[in-house]
């Protein structure tokens, strides 16, 4: 069998190299170039000594990667993907988008919360954003797919039973979620300097994240309806792993049976979704290195509420797993293909 | 000028501890006696190393501390603390208890939460319980103090300002309180095992944790009235402290500027509790070995809630910092005696 | 192709349920039985929720596996291997011992540092000691095979070339190691409960830990004499790996150049190790979750002394892997079948 | 009493910040002036926000804490102390200096360590270099000390009983120290970035360390001989601590007995040190935040080794802590002023 040539730009972000690390491994792919500005020339593995003996690519330019691949994942800072995305659609390559640029729809949005303009709207018009779970159907064949940021992965997958089936108000939602320090990526920054950071916790970018609209679309979506989020971040002393806590009050009838039945329903087939049972907790601990979703549900039956725990990899299928799955999907092979690896348990 | 001699029951756990190290450093108190059950016998720094050339204390009976002090703390589990407290009323002493025994002034709530009776309730009836800022004028003279929980201290001074004004809908709140280990104590157990613990993370007792009550009835009394509230914490994979994460609907009329003015108002002369400027953010790691709570308020002006950050260090105002500020205030002493040690940065 | 049954005696422990994950995820052999003392008649995915949608298997008793499998690996506490290992090798299985008690040729070391008989002398005689790198010639067609601990393979691996060469005085010899707190298990201790582990660290059985006779073994063999060494074990707060630091006086005429020739050649074609270009040092970060050993060199010209890093995981390639490797050469497969797995970065 | 008044040159540096921490609490002195060059204009508690409530001090520029200090503490990258301690020394205020630029006594070892002359020799030969359990005697009445670095004092204080009576071959030393990660202080770095930090472990700047000269400077005059150590630090993903394993030859006749006496006597009357009781391990987390340095001594008799443990908090004795020390002699007021903290025990 031929394996499909898959390249990835910005390769040396974590985002990018756990792409290399998943790719690397993929049955049906094979990692045909990487490229990063900062280390242009350098081969990978001596940037990622992980990486020796298993890669002996070189980092080239962007344009190389567009050149040589017919999948390009583009793990880029914000602002930067259009032409990249342009060049390859126009191409009939299969570009996965894994940063912000192609992920709301509402240009306004992304005007308001990222302070740019989209130059082609009309770029922004085919693509097709994807958490597999819930968008499933509109990838395959796909050109252009916005890849969804972690917590919206983990929050949109905590409630989406519950918003599907309007069983709770969503003015009542508070999002508390917390995220490991891989989340803010490799670039050098007081608040994850290791003394500043170890030993410590705090919230972050509270009530003003940018996945906020990203988060207020699809479950805007689910719901039937527009509606306003409270998001708040924490920034965890641990590597990897988001955590997203939800509360929300249910309506009138909805007792705790009736929401598990939903979860249940939803989530019985889902390869990468498990919804733990009653008395089990999600940790973090339970999905690292995984492209898994862990949900606990929890009643708070003398207050009315609902709450969830959601448990995702951040760097797995908040970022680069679920680009895989991706992937897969719009290239027609097995949604799980190259992303079976059992989590470690410690 | 004589010391008082205080005397620790429970001294090998870690709030027990704690308590000896800030007493074997304060200027008007003498550390006399200390006991335990498990080390019977042993040299308090054959225990704990790091006290090795500061104490040379044996650890002895129960009985021996109560004698020998003026000041006996009990940190002792649930249900044990009863004849203990009688015994030290009755003497004439002043009994300061670390555990859950007297907080709850209904009877009835004990017995739902902890499964057991008040064995003397008129003893019980004089009981004192203080968060030193918001009960102050109930502590001089007390000769049997109930010293508030970490969660619960943490939460109602977030708390207290919007409470007492009834700025915001009780029916609203939601807690998300995460604490580090020492809050569990010394006992041994899988979930902080440090391979199950470390790069962990995962909310624990998902609304029926026992702090409820004590928040409920700190609360009610602030607001007027009674409240339900929705408490989750979690448990982070550091040492020491709580951060909680506050939100409420705010009520008509309270802007973000009259919200801060409460805040303001009410904490410009306490001397450990800080109000955070505007742009900054309460991070366990500012206070922790300290008796300090740092407070930064946060709004969410899209969809009208305030989100309060609370942190204390789970140990000091959370536990053993703020036993000792009860001590001074019922024995007439500077309330922050023997509490003014500067927190480390790192 | 029929898959080899295989089965894990002890897969509860840390060790046990890491070979359970690499073996669910091996081409060649399905994990068919577990057992467990602890957890018997419980699934093994509600003791470690990471394996829920993996393994369906429930935790039976010890005879059932050997019953049910062609190969046997059993992780279990010192003294307690013999007879299974000897109904093993009667059933013509191939039993695979995670512990030590069929590692050490002379019974006399045994007796003195487990102080324990053994009770089979004949069975050990048929024993295949083997870190494959320096023994994988002994272990095709063997039956019985003493898989090496972690400190003494990440030890071994590091001076082999050295001490076949005899380029260093053996009496030099100075062993400083430090591993992750999953090397001391799963079993609750106060040195691993977090909060005394995080944050700490220290040696521990300073000059009396028992892999010392095990790697005075090895390293006599390799170096044509008997020795001694001084061997330092510390406790790292962190959740896998094993980092040795090695110090040797090299003999005259030993050139940095020269030694790092002996490096080379050894290991160039070896799957698993990496000799790390002048300039890198191993890290543990780089070998996590794999079957890798790192290995630097550093010359210190001033004082005439060789220094090895030497980097493994301790569950990896000083256990579980490790264990796995050895079955594939006992069987006949590929040596590298399922061990693969491309370490993640971070 | 009048205090003294303090300044602290480099005020917002880990150093620079933990010596404000320890003279705002010391009895005798007076923090009344800080630096910096990054933060010049801003207030120490807005840089470090655990300082709020503590100090209201403002950086200013380096001139006005020499002007208005009669004791300056210089904390400054290499190279730049010469100017500043000439004015001190000039005006004749007392300059303690926390780098390296003072240690060295031959401007040899400083220009091959660190590639600089010194303008001012005569300046340098006014230097007091001073761990004060070794040096006590050199520093009442200096007006320039050269505070000691932090590996060297671990090392030093755990080898000086052993080296002042020649009991081991000092060519036989090896080093192997380990250190939390405020030691490479608050500039950013990739290998302190919280990812690439925590869950690491690696030795670094291996046998090349610039504290090697320093080591050997005083090791080679209580050993009453030059020597020269192979020295190898390593990262520990700590904030603070370092513990240094040091092993030796003994000669013949130094039976453990005779070994422990010498450490007994040395440090009985030491208000710093604690030489540990038989069977203690030297342990970083119980002797954080202090001033102590806790040794525990060892012997591999098979080997013939000695074997010390020794631990400081680097940014207390090995820094901030030392610096205060060495001023009390120099001023002379009690040498434990202001530093008498009891370490917490987690």
């Amino acid at each position: 069998m031929k394996k499909w040539k898959v390249g990835v730009i910005g390769a040396t972000g974590y985002a990018g190299l756990e792409l290399c690390r998943l790719l690397l491994a993929h049955p049906e792919a094979e990692l045909a170039a990487v490229s990063s500005v900062t280390y242009l020339g350098q081969r990978l593995d001596g940037v990622y000594p992980q990486l020796r003996g298993f890669c002996d690519l070189t980092l080239g330019e962007e344009a190389q990667v567009v050149e040589s691949c017919q999948v390009v994942f583009g793990s880029l800072p914000a602002g930067l993907s259009e032409p990249i995305a342009r060049r390859c659609v126009q191409a009939g390559k299969l570009y996965i988008d894994m940063g912000a640029d192609f992920r709301l729809k509402e240009e306004a949005d992304y005007r308001q919360w990222y302070g740019k303009a989209y130059a082609d709207p009309a770029l922004h018009a085919q693509a097709v954003y994807s958490i597999p779970e819930l968008h499933r159907q509109l990838v395959p064949g796909a050109k252009l797919i916005a890849n969804p940021g972690c917590y919206p992965t983990s929050i949109c997958l905590g409630l989406a039973p519950v918003a599907r089936a309007d069983a709770a108000q969503p003015g009542s939602l508070v999002i508390d979620s917390k995220s490991g320090t891989t989340g803010a990526g490799r670039g050098l920054a007081l608040n994850t300097h290791h003394p500043e950071c170890n030993e410590a916790f705090a919230p972050y970018k509270v009530a003003c994240h940018r996945h906020t609209p990203e988060i207020e679309q699809v479950l805007g979506e689910l719901w039937g309806q527009p509606l306003t989020v409270t998001f708040v971040p924490h920034l965890l002393p641990v590597n990897r792993g988001i955590l997203s806590t939800l509360y929300l009050s249910l309506r009138p009838g909805w007792t705790p049976e009736r929401v598990r039945a939903l979860y249940e329903e939803a989530y019985a087939q889902e390869p990468f979704v498990r919804l733990l049972p009653e008395g089990e907790v999600a940790n973090i601990k339970n999905i690292k290195y995984s492209n898994l979703c862990h949900i606990s549900l929890h009643f708070d039956r003398r207050a009315g509420r609902l709450i969830v725990a959601s448990a995702i990899d951040n760097m797995g299928k908040g970022a680069a797993g679920q680009a895989v799955q991706n992937m897969n999907l719009a290239l027609g092979l097995a949604e799980t293909a190259g992303l079976m690896a059992l989590p470690p348990a410690f």
